[in-house]
């Protein structure tokens, strides 16, 4: 049962105490430590966790495939952490990285490369950044 | 059933479709517009999203209370939207904001105010920005 004593330990305290969800996992952003931008939005179980902590770099737990990844394990394109920072509640968390190459799949620096705006008949996206830096059907060839 | 055509459509297509969880929700982003600070991590659901791009301010889904909620509501410390960016699959958003006040219910600029570092016993925080805004107790009191 939460407490206000133990609300306190949590927002308050040194204690590291991950509150991963239903599911195992806690949300995880990832901003590029050069321009502040947002790279990509994803997710790290206890295990992804301690891996990006113990090794520097910014492992994941991806929900589509079930599974740890090491991020750049096919790409190359590997997430150096410079911070990581843990928010009030203790449910998320932000890495600062050098990011190799590019962070999307996409192959696009970041995952976040569309603008959305508001329209007449609705909301409508732009591209903001469409440029690939690298050819994600040469990358990720089987 | 989702078909390569499908995810080609959500990743590179121009049409504002959300793709929300079994609970309804989006996560966002909120970073400030001046300094590229993540300032908190939250979630969004249908109407939260739609009014955030109507209004130009931020509105989010609380989990915990589950209910719509402006953000700044109680505090006075609303995010004004200056740009919307929206992920490659659709299910994460950023706002860069122009943020009053201070984004976080402990009276803290940010809710990212400690970091995580490795240590000999495993992780431990320490503040980063432990400095207050507000005084939470004032704010919040009802």
């Amino acid at each position: 049962m939460s407490t206000s004593l133990d609300n306190n330990d949590i927002e308050e305290g040194l204690t590291f105490q991950p509150k991963f969800d239903a599911s195992g996992l806690v949300t995880c952003v990832a901003t590029d430590a050069v321009t502040g931008d947002v790279l990509m939005v994803a997710h790290m179980n206890d295990e992804a966790l301690r891996r990006t902590i113990a090794s520097g770099e910014a492992w994941y737990f991806s929900r589509s495939r079930n599974s740890l990844w090491r991020k750049g394990e096919t790409s190359g394109h590997v997430q150096r952490v410079v911070e990581m920072r843990m928010d009030c509640d203790q449910d998320a968390i932000w890495i600062r990285v050098e990011q190799s190459g590019a962070a999307c799949h996409t192959g696009r620096r970041s995952c976040f490369y569309r603008k959305v705006d508001a329209g007449e008949g609705g909301a409508r996206l732009s591209f903001a950044d469409a440029e690939r830096v690298f050819d994600p059907k040469a990358v990720y060839r089987k």
